[in-house]
């Protein structure tokens, strides 16, 4: 309860330079405040953002860096104030960990975009102390951030859906809670975009899954139900696609054309971006103005998108497909996670790995 | 009421080639069918697509080419299907005057991106004919989309309104309505740029006014009454109006750089782009996810878009600031035009003309 008088220290795995290897790293968590919750890190999903930033390659890592931002933990301890989670309870934490707590954006589910946000790791906390995630034994976190897991989704299944799902998840949603059968596209079939053919899906959605080759057709339509398969670089396909879709999830995180998918948005269709590619992205006025179409973005989701998406994936049963492994291994899971060599998302037994 | 057995011939001033000069010329006008109204011209705006097309510099002009789709008339004839006319009502016709009357966008006022519209001039209509433009003594058009200009406004003052004003109108609808004072930001100040301060400021917002250099900053604040002037190539002021608007309304027409003016607005904004900039616009997704913003599109808007916009005008006492002129002086207003020459819009007088 903030009580304890020395330092407390935890163990993570921790890249030390632009190299990105991980190994484990020692540090201190700052004390459990009457807002914080203590967590046992039990799963922590491994995602395309932490290889980038132990890699440095989005020009800000600050080292020793611990990643992770999809943690799957045990209620431990909590602060006076803490009146929403109890001991014992299995929680989630996403890739926002702070904000200011006041302003409009923070009171009304916005506090992703809260200019004072605190990314979960390569941040730092409003005490000053480097920001560090879940690849570690342990986190101190303000239980404003957590979102309980229900009972009935298995704790490591619930990961991914904390950082990619929620991203998939915050801009479907406008598409949720009406009648109509909206025809979706979902371009790019990575960590987001296979979760969002299985979040549109279960909206209800006709889901095309768009991709530049048919490597993953027998993907799309055998494991994730998509109901048609578009090779985005076959002309005749893409020609008889074109005003059919109501929006496009675009999960694609490097250059591409977008005029060619816009063409296959019906009037007033848009094309939602998730991906922060780093290139300047093109597109022709007139398509959208003779469409009345549009380019919206979004950034992650909000705790309450979050807790929204838990209890949806839950009521409609679904399953994410995940593969499992201790944290000895993770160098190696970046490497696959590199060639695609995963379906679809690693998720790291933490509390199972011996951290040492 | 379509019972002429001989043909109806009409004079307007046509281009007969890319020079774009302008000349009288007598073509026919089909019957008044059923549901056609056969309108006297009265007034007809000048608009910059007018000039483009007469030079056939968007590709697609068909000569002879009678332009002008800001029409006001007077009905002459109904046919025995018109209801909602009577002879001698004041009418208006913009750039649509057709489409296919069936489809979900014709049925839910959408009709200006039905995939079947006809342009008001430099398109076919449905009997093989061409269609030619309010540059003329009298029009036959289909009575749903025709508006009735309200009785307190001059003629003259509505012909602007009927694609520049509708163009601002249209999208900025969506500000509307709500006791919230949105901060809006006009780009541009030509046609429309002028029309939607006005309409804006009348819609209770605060509007600044985004120029490329002060020139017009008189114009925007004495004369316009803008909130606020910005100077898009001062660092310093951009930098002080960053994330400070709800929307930017861009009707820029050439290439512009987007994400200087996506930093300006706040989560959640909106640039609204009504220009059909001919090359490619670029933006950078990583400011648009990082704050929730959106690139909307529209194009002109529908004739209950254009009521409510008349009526809104005649309710709150605007004034269009126009320059009557002749019709044997339009080539010299296509020049003065081009040069910026005029403040804001010509309308020509068609019925004062002589137009032989």
């Amino acid at each position: 309860m903030g009580s304890l008088e020395v330092e407390r220290t935890t163990i993570g795995w921790a890249a030390r330079d632009p190299s990105g290897v991980l190994s484990p790293y020692t540090y201190s968590l700052r004390e459990t405040g009457p807002d914080d919750i203590l967590l046992r890190v039990l799963y922590c999903g491994v995602d395309h953002t932490d290889l980038h930033q132990v890699r440095g390659e989005l020009g800000n890592t600050k080292y020793p860096l611990v990643p992770g931002h999809e943690v799957i933990g045990e209620v431990v301890e909590l602060g006076s104030k803490v009146k929403n989670f109890k001991v014992g309870d299995i929680i989630g934490v996403g890739g926002i960990i702070g904000s200011c707590e006041k302003c409009t954006l923070c009171n009304s589910n916005l506090e992703q975009y809260c200019s004072n946000r605190i990314f979960t790791y390569n941040d730092v906390y409003k005490d000053g102390t480097p920001t560090q995630g879940g690849y570690s034994s342990a986190m101190v976190i303000h239980h404003r951030f957590a979102v309980k897991i229900p009972e009935k989704l298995a704790p490591e299944q619930a990961a991914p859906l904390l950082c990619a799902g929620v991203t998939a998840y915050s801009p479907l949603k406008e598409f949720m809670d009406s009648g109509k059968v909206y025809k979706g596209g979902i371009l790019g079939l990575g960590g987001v975009g296979h979760l969002a053919v299985m979040i549109a899906k279960a909206m209800g959605h006709h889901v095309t899954v768009i991709s530049s080759s048919d490597k993953k057709k027998e993907e799309a339509m055998e494991h994730l139900h998509a109901d048609a398969f578009l090779v985005s670089r076959s002309e005749d396909e893409m020609k008889q696609a074109i005003n059919s879709l109501d929006y496009i999830l675009d999960t694609v995180p490097v250059v591409h054309p977008l005029p060619s998918y816009i063409s296959l948005l019906k009037t007033e269709g848009k094309l939602l971006l998730v991906a922060a590619v780093p290139q300047p992205l093109q597109f022709l006025a007139a398509d959208m103005i003779r469409g009345k179409k549009a380019i919206m973005a979004s950034f992650i989701g909000s705790v309450k998108d979050t807790e929204e998406l838990l209890n949806f994936w839950e009521e409609k049963g679904l399953t994410t497909m995940i593969e499992v492994v201790k944290i000895d291994v993770v160098n190696e899971a970046f490497e696959r996670m590199e060639r695609n060599d995963v379906r679809y998302k690693f998720v790291l037994d933490v509390a199972g790995s011996n951290l040492q």
